[in-house]
């Protein structure tokens, strides 16, 4: 308690070790790789954690994310972002000393780093199933032919198969309508295995997401899993029913320095630097984060808050509405411990944190 | 053009100055205190672009950042957020170095840090007019009575005055309805002073806010002005009229990592972790940044865009939907430009900083 002066991420240590075990041995029983994206911790840390289970390839988001990684022993690592013509010199530095694989969509990116890329690099070629991000489009198979050749033609860029990131299963209705986003990429997949398995017989299947990764059990046509939000879950996955609200591993530590009893609301040390802007709607109001628990400043004694909804974020301040009954719970200088709405967010933007073990 | 290979801060000098020169000059013809609040830009680099024009006393929204611009030879400082009464040591150590002012709405807080404050500490009562986030309602004059008489009974808690954050000016419709919330923040101080004046004669009122700052042009009832936003604006600012686009002194520089015709969207490297999720509503859809110029890698060519919107981010990605002929002017590898919603938050998150000058 006497650290919590300030907001803080608040790591649980067992919630995250058995996220992550559920879901690897999900990938185990499918007999299909496991490659969790670690861009929702960028921690060296909490990697460690997937490293004593036996996982040793990972996906990152950006090249920067991968020499992180690599600096702390990581050796197999894809980089799970259109890649960048410009990072070529990082690439290359990072394909001398690990299994990299980047990630091409266009045929301008290919022909550059077709002569750019002067050592060994693994390449999926992304597909665009219905989230209409990034990928090409999974029905142009022209475009892809073209891209292939491109690939085939250069001296060190290496096809290493087909990846995609469903992320349309965010705002998926219910866990049917998730189920039947991934059992589109899979109808996708198998057809272009067919397609291309016997050019290339090595030819791997990526896909990965958190919300369908966490909800199917099994994942016929993939031969790889790349999820990355499981390990810490947030509020956002709770309403998608990807998780329960006890899976949630990180909680935002906040202290109260307002009090607004005409209004049922207080003001935490807490705000847009912290959680980030991400939202969603809980009946009707807006919210940027679920208050769940107080602890006094005064006895370390703990309550449960039932009915509190974090309603606005500026920049530093946080506002907290509740009911009458959790009101009279919270005192000026108590700390609020609130589950973040998309805790990749929230991670990457909170540098003090605390690990309960 | 060739520093610009991963999502960079473009902050235009020239237009910071002026900026600074237009309101600075603003308080200085209305004869009141000009105290620019630092949130916005965090860098000791751009505070010394206010001291070389003769500024001296700043705001700002945390301890840590009054600890870091102390350390960077300013000596004037008002911290305007709720004290928090766990910092209490932070700011007994502030207070032995400089001139701090803190911020009371609590008898809580005050209570608190009556007790634990042993150095001689400024402090401002804030006042709620309207805004509903912290401050002491405007007609609770018994609560401020008694959060005065905690202060004066104090030995080293120092009254200062009142300072007040119209932050709704944000969600006003139009010019009017800002200038009709300064009038009302502005009669409030007004009956204020007559209230207290006697037993405080050196009271100061302290307000600020960006949008009303920038609109208004005389401040009757304000003996100090606070706005921060100002220095750099942003596309939000622009909106509200508070700016004009051409006085937006920062952008986002972003790379271009996949295009996509049969949709006219394209994907750049620059997502939440550099923009926030910050985001307004133009003609019905949302957006998260103005895209407005773009660069070839190829030949340095500039070439305006006049319809694209940063209609979608995720962590890393952005994607912008443009019209055909703006399409036409984009090459993978290309730099965009792009102005953000809310320059504080963006300023917050990107480190890799370019200064024009």
């Amino acid at each position: 308690m006497e650290r919590l002066q300030t907001p803080t991420l608040i790591i649980d240590k067992e919630k995250c070790i058995n996220n992550i075990k559920r879901m690897y041995e999900k990938a185990i029983n499918n007999n299909i790789s496991f490659r969790p994206h670690f861009k929702t911790h960028q921690s060296a840390i909490v990697g460690d954690w997937f490293k004593e289970m036996g996982i040793n390839q990972i996906t990152v988001s950006s090249v920067d994310m991968a020499i992180y990684f690599a600096d702390n022993r990581w050796e197999d690592i894809t980089i799970a972002f259109p890649a960048n013509i410009h990072q070529y010199q990082e690439i290359n530095q990072l394909s001398q000393r690990i299994t990299l694989n980047i990630i091409l969509d266009h045929i301008d990116t290919a022909s550059v780093l077709s002569e750019r890329i002067t050592t060994k690099t693994g390449v999926f070629i992304e597909i665009d199933i219905d989230y209409h991000r990034s990928g090409i489009c999974y029905t142009n198979l022209d475009y892809i032919n073209k891209l292939l050749n491109i690939i085939e033609d250069s001296n060190y860029l290496e096809f290493k198969g087909f990846l995609t990131h469903t992320g349309n299963t965010y705002s998926a209705e219910n866990k049917g309508e998730i189920i039947s986003i991934m059992n589109k990429a899979s109808q996708v997949f198998e057809s272009l295995r067919k397609n291309y398995i016997q050019r290339f017989p090595d030819l791997i299947t990526s896909y990965g997401d958190t919300p369908s990764c966490s909800i199917a059990d099994s994942f016929q046509e993939f031969d790889e899993l790349r999820p990355g939000n499981f390990i810490y879950y947030d509020f956002m996955q709770q309403q998608l029913e990807a998780c329960e609200l006890e899976e949630i591993a990180v909680s935002v530590a906040c202290p109260v320095v307002g009090k607004y009893p005409e209004r049922n609301e207080i003001i935490i040390y807490g705000g847009a630097v912290h959680f980030s802007k991400e939202n969603l709607y809980l009946d009707d109001a807006i919210s940027y984060g679920y208050p769940y628990k107080i602890i006094s400043h005064q006895n370390d004694n703990e309550e449960c808050l039932t009915h509190a909804n974090l309603k606005a974020l500026s920049q530093e301040h946080g506002t907290i509405r509740l009911s009458i009954e959790d009101m009279n719970k919270v005192n000026i200088g108590d700390i609020i411990f609130i589950y973040p709405i998309h805790s990749c967010l929230t991670a990457d933007l909170i540098k003090d944190i605390m690990i309960i073990e």
